[in-house]
C-alpha cells in the first residue's frame, strides 16, 4: 500500500509543496490534494502538484501518514475540526501558516489524541498568490520554522524536518510565541511599512508624476503592498499585539532618523546611514550572526522518516542506552 | 576631427553611461573620462567604458561637445568651477545627480555664458556602487529626468533627449523644483524608511533570531539601506525640506494603518490593504496613469543631434515659418 501525504489548500505554498514532493520522486508515495475550489484542485492535478484530487478534506486525509494544512490562517480552525474524525492514529499533521500561536491552540483544541501536531512555517512567498504561481523551488535556501506541540513525538518532528529538507529549506526550531514575535519584526512590520509607503505616494495628488518617476527602489520597497489583503487581515488578527509592538519601535527609529535629517549635521547623517549599510552588507554576505546552537542536525532521509524505520532504529538505540545506564545505577545500589 | 563626449566621474552611473555610449558604436565619437582616483579611470578604460583617460577634468572637457558630470552631488559645485574655463563655446553640459535644484543653481553661478546646461537625472541605480557594477543596460526602460536651464537652447535639450534615448531610457521633462519634490517621495523617502526598517530589526537584542528568519520580503524592503551613506548625505543636504515633508506624510499614513490595525475591525483592515494592492497591481501592469501630455516626442538620432544637423534644419524651418507669418502681418498692415 502506498504512503499518502495530504495537502489541504493548494495555493502558492500548498501547490509549491506538492511540486517539490513530486520532484523528489519518492517511491510508493501518493500526494492527495484538496482545495476550496474544484478548479484549483483540477489545476493542481494538471500541473502534477498532486496525484489524487479529493472532493473534501476528510477524504484527502483518510489514510494519510502526513497531513499539511496550507489553507489561509483563519480557515485552519475549521479545517482541524473537519478533518479530526478522519485522521489516522499516529498521523503527523503540520501547517504552513504565517502565525503559529493561535494555530497551535486550535490544534490542541480540535485534533484528537494519538495524532502528532508539529507547527510549520516556510519563510517563502511572493506578493502574488495561487496555484498558478507555484514552483517546486520556492522553498530552496529559505528558513522553515518548526514548532512542535508538546504532545508531538520525536519521530513526527523528524518527519517535518525531513519535509523541509526535501523542499530544500533550512529547518529552524522555534517556540510558537517566539516565532510570532520574530516574524512580526521581519515579515509583518515590513508588510505594513511597504503598504503605508505605497499609499503615501498613491494618495498624493501628484501620483501621476510620482508614478512616472518611480524606479526599482520604489518598486522593491513597496512590493509587499501587492500582497493579499485577506492574508494581511489573517496575520493581523492572529498577531496584533506583536505587530503593534514592532510598529512602535519602528516609529521610534524613524523619529530618530527624522531628528538626524532635521539636524543638518553632516557627520550625524553619514553615521546614521553608515551603520545600517555596514551591518546589512555583513548580513547579506555572511548570513545571520551565529549563536551557539550545539551540534548540527543530522541530515536524514524523509522517506525513512515517513516509514519510521530510521527513527525506530534511533529510538531503539536510545532505549538500549537508557537501560544500560539504569543497569549501572542498579548495580551501584546493590 | 572626432566628436568628444566627456564623462566626469566614473562610478556606477558614469561608467554605465560610458558602456552604453560605446555599445551604440557611434562613428567618430570619442569618450573621454576622468575620476577622482587613477585606478577608477584605468579600470574604466580596461572595461572600454571610455576611450581616453584624462588626468583632470579640465583636460577631459576641452574640445568636448557634450560633458556629463557624474560625480557625487556635493562635488559638482567644485567640478563646475574647475571645468568652467576649459569649456568650449556652445558645449552642452549635463549631470546625473539625484537632486536638481542646487545643481542648477551652481550651473548658473559657475558655468560661462555660451555653454548650455541641461540638468539630468536617470532614475536608475543599485544599492551597490562603483565602476565594477557598471552595465550598459542600466538605464533601459528607466525614466530619465531632463530639466533644462532657462539659457539652454533647443538643440542642447534635444542632445540630452538623444543621450537618454541612446541609453534606452525614457525622457521625462520636469522643472528642477518639481523634480526634487517628486523624488523625495518615491526615492528619498523609501531610502530613509528602508534604513529605519533595517535598523529597527538590527538594533534589537533578538537580531540573531530575526536574521535567521528573514526572507525575501525583509531583504527587498531593506535593500536601499545598503546604499552609500555618502550619497544619502548628499541627497539630504540638497533636498532636506522636501524629504522632511514626505517623512511627515508617511508618518501620518503609518499612524492611519496603526489605528486600523489596533481597531481589530476586520473589514477596515482588509479595506486598508485592498486599496493599495489594487492600485499597485494596476500600476505594475499598466504603468503610470496617463496625463494629457500632448504630442509624443519625435525620436531623433543622437548622432544627428550632436552634429546639430537635424536641429539646424528644424530651426531653419521654424525661422521660415516665422518670417512667412511676419510677412502676412506686414501685408495686412499695409
Amino acid at each position: 500500500m502506498p504512503r499518502r501525504i495530504a495537502i489541504v489548500g493548494l495555493g502558492l505554498i500548498g501547490g509549491s509543496l506538492g511540486l517539490a514532493l513530486k520532484r523528489a520522486n519518492l517511491p510508493d508515495l501518493e500526494v492527495a490534494g484538496v482545495a476550496r475550489s474544484r478548479g484549483t484542485v483540477q489545476k493542481a492535478r494538471r500541473l502534477q502538484a498532486i496525484d489524487i484530487d479529493c472532493a473534501d478534506a476528510a477524504e484527502a486525509v483518510s489514510g494519510a501518514q502526513l497531513i499539511v494544512v496550507a489553507s489561509p490562517i483563519m480557515t485552519i480552525r475549521g479545517v482541524f475540526a473537519e478533518i479530526a474524525p478522519a485522521l489516522a492514529e499516529g498521523a503527523v499533521i503540520t501547517d504552513v501558516a504565517s502565525t503559529k500561536r493561535d494555530v497551535a491552540r486550535w490544534a490542541q483544541e480540535f485534533l484528537p489524541m494519538g495524532v502528532h501536531y508539529v507547527g510549520g512555517h516556510p519563510m517563502a512567498g511572493k506578493e502574488t498568490q495561487g496555484i498558478d504561481e507555484a514552483e517546486a523551488s520556492l522553498f530552496e535556501g529559505k528558513p522553515w520554522v518548526i514548532s512542535p506541540s508538546v504532545t508531538a513525538d520525536e519521530a513526527s518532528v523528524q518527519t517535518i524536518v525531513g519535509l523541509a529538507q526535501l523542499a530544500g529549506a533550512r529547518p529552524v526550531f522555534m517556540d510558537a510565541e517566539e516565532h510570532d514575535s520574530y516574524v512580526a519584526a521581519i515579515s509583518h512590520l515590513p508588510l505594513v511599512v511597504s503598504s503605508a509607503l505605497f499609499s503615501t505616494a498613491f494618495g498624493s495628488a501628484a501620483w501621476p508624476e510620482l508614478a512616472a518617476l518611480a524606479s526599482s527602489g520604489f518598486r522593491d520597497t513597496t512590493r509587499l503592498a501587492s500582497g493579499s489583503p485577506e492574508m494581511a487581515h489573517d496575520i493581523i488578527a492572529t498577531n496584533r499585539a506583536n505587530l503593534l509592538h514592532w510598529l512602535d519601535r519602528f516609529q521610534d527609529e524613524l523619529m530618530r532618523f527624522r531628528d538626524v535629517i532635521g539636524s543638518a549635521e553632516g557627520e550625524r547623517v553619514i553615521e546614521a546611514f553608515a551603520r545600517g549599510q555596514l551591518e546589512r552588507d555583513n548580513y547579506m554576505t555572511n548570513g545571520p550572526p551565529q549563536r551557539d546552537v550545539g551540534e548540527p542536525m543530522e541530515r536524514i532521509s524523509f522517506a525513512d522518516m515517513l516509514l519510521g524505520s530510521k527513527i525506530a532504529g534511533m529510538m531503539r538505540k536510545q532505549e538500549e542506552a537508557i537501560r544500560a545506564a539504569e543497569a549501572r545505577v542498579d548495580e551501584k545500589k546493590r
